[in-house]
Formats: structure tokens, sequence, C-alpha cells
């Protein structure tokens, strides 16, 4: 063992690094102390955007905050987010599934503005609700790609109108560059592997 | 108007590009119908790898799918998600926290080691159990990663002794190259925009 590391030489060292590193984590937390409601999105073409977001919504509920949920693209299907939100924690997370499918299924681009825009309508009373703490917008992202809702006006009224406590989640893959500016937290899901080209269908706990 | 598109034309060139749209998706979806249990991998430096892993698991939940989660990192915390789980869903999902704290904050690399062993102890069994559908291993690739645990094990545990319709879902930055290759479905999840560089703290519901 002449020249080698000795385990205690290992140890050592190690706690030596980690020593430094949490010396840097503790200056970076130096500060931060701001309570704010942030304007979060997940957008990108990997899997996990929505599913991340249904996990924020469950801590809020963990922590007893009010919340709500809006979807824009699922309607009627019962996915088990749905399930989860209308039979056990009605009282605090409102449920509105908006959405009329896909808009490859629907095909009907008049139907499915309207549906946009009742959505966003339903969304904009939640947010002004100061008493709701974490509003998710599911899938938001594909009606302002496709122009169903202006971005514009949407990233104003985050701006303008969200109380300054309540955290947004905006989820959906595309998400406009006006919005990705405005965000206070962004992530981009990157899709590296995906079992659809293997040949698996959508599972449930999974997918949906 | 004359040479303008009138609204019919963009319904109609809108229906015939979503119903393209529908083929190819259908095309797609041919063929794919076998139940699988899946090796998912959430990875990267952005956010949200822990919270999409915990809204699968109450999809599983929602589902009434038994499940398990293992966290190599966070213990005594009271995170929201352990509240929820282990007051609310623990006839379904159980919940073993593990670990000891981030590496940078216990210093104490043979104390790491044996927290991350007593984890995977634990996991193994949850795994083997096959009324257990879904096991999260939250934050093992951090494990991995320090080589606390050693990723040729764990990844020949996975392919050998899951059993075929049990998903494990592994998070965590930094997952090794073989666990990706391994996987059946990665996501990367990409530091786009985050709100301590605008001094603002971890937030409840959002963080944890």
């Amino acid at each position: 063992m002449t020249g080698a590391a000795t385990p205690t030489d290992d140890n050592a060292r190690h706690a030596a690094k980690m020593a430094r590193r949490k010396e840097a984590k503790d200056r970076a937390l130096d500060g931060k102390t701001a309570d704010k409601g942030l304007l979060i999105v997940h957008t990108g073409a990997g899997k996990g955007k929505s599913s991340a977001g249904f996990g924020m919504i469950l801590r809020c509920i963990a922590h007893g905050m009010p919340c709500a949920v809006v979807q824009f693209v699922k309607g009627a299907w019962d996915t088990g987010e749905r399930r989860l939100l209308t039979e056990r924690f009605a009282d605090l997370c409102q449920f509105h599934a908006m959405g009329e499918g896909f808009t490859w299924d629907t095909q009907d681009r008049a139907r499915d503005i309207a549906a946009a825009e009742r959505g966003w309508h339903k969304a904009q009373a939640l947010i002004r609700d100061p008493e709701i703490r974490m509003v998710l917008l599911d899938e938001i992202n594909i009606a302002l790609r496709y122009g169903y809702l202006d971005s514009g006006e949407v990233i104003a009224f985050l701006r303008d109108e969200k109380p300054p406590l309540t955290h947004v989640v905006l989820t959906g893959r595309n998400a406009p560059e006006a919005l990705i500016e405005a965000a206070d937290l962004v992530t981009e899901m990157t899709l590296v592997r995906h079992p659809f080209r293997a040949g698996i269908k959508a599972q449930p706990g999974v997918e949906f």
C-alpha cells in the first residue's frame, strides 16, 4: 500500500472538500430571504412538465396552501391527477379540466380557441384570488403556441394582476420566448430517451 | 380583402393540417400496446426532477397502484411530500427517508456511504415485491455520482431482479452514463432561469 491513499486520507480529503462546498452553498444562500410568488415555466419536448407541476400542487396541499389547476388540453378524461384532486383534495385544490383534447384530435380551430378562452377566463379569476397560493396552468403553452391565446395579454396579466405571493406554473412545450423572459424559474425538460420508440404504450401512473 | 385569407380559409387549412398531424400521431401509436414496467431517469441541473417523480407517485396512488418512495438525501426534514404521503396515503405508498442530509452538510463520507447502503437495501426489498408497482429512488443519482453505491451493481439489479411490470424512477443530477443507457425513459431537466439568482429563497410548495 506504499504511496496509495489510505481510507483515512480519503475521508479527510472528502471532509475538507465537502466543508468547502458547504461554505459556498451557505454563501449562495446569504441574503436570500424574500418570500415571493414565482412565475414558473416547464417547457421542452421531454417528459415531466405536467408531472412536476402536479408534484408542486401536491406539496402545496401538504402545506395546507389553497391551490388550483386549469387544464388547457385535457378535458373529460379520467386521469389520475383529476381523480386524486377531485376525490381527495377538493377542499384545498380547485380542478378545472377546460380542454377539448389535443388540437389534432378536434381539428376545429374555432372550438379550440373558444375552449382556450374559457380556460384563460377561469385562470384569471383563480389567479386574482389572493387566497389561492398556486395556480397550475397545465399545457397552456400549447394554446399560446397555436395563437389560441395572445401571449402578450397573458404575460401582461401575470405581471400586473398576479398577487405578489401567488405562484403560477405554466406547462407545455414551445413556451414563447417572451414568457421565458418574464418568468422567475424556467426548466426545459429535454427528451433523452422515450419508450414509445421501443413500442411501449402510455402507462397509467407514468403518463396519466 | 382580395387576395387575403378569409377566416373560412384559415379554418379549412387548420383542419387539414391537424388531420395530417392526427394521422401521424395515430401511425406512431400503431403497435404500441405492450405493458412494461419502465426504468425512468430524471437528471440534469434544472428543477423538477423530484417533483415529477412525486407527480408520478401520486398518479399511481390515484389509480390504486401500490408504490413506494426511498429518499437518499432527505432525512427527517418535514417536507410536503413526506407529510402528504405518510399522513394521507400510507395504505398505498410506503415512504422511507433514508438520507442524512446533503453530503456537504454531513461532511462525513463513511456516514454518507452507510446511509446510502441502508437506502439501497430498502430499495431492493421494495423493488423485489411484485405487489409494488412503482418505486421512486429520490436523489439516488447523487449517491451513484459520489460512488457511495456502485452503479454497475445497481444497474445489474434493476436489469435482473426488477419484476417486469414494476416502474422504477431514479432522480438526481449527474446520472451515470451507463444508467442512462439502461433506462427506457430519460428526461434531462435543464436550468433556464432560477430565482435564487434574484435573491429569492426556497419556497414551500415549490421546493419542498
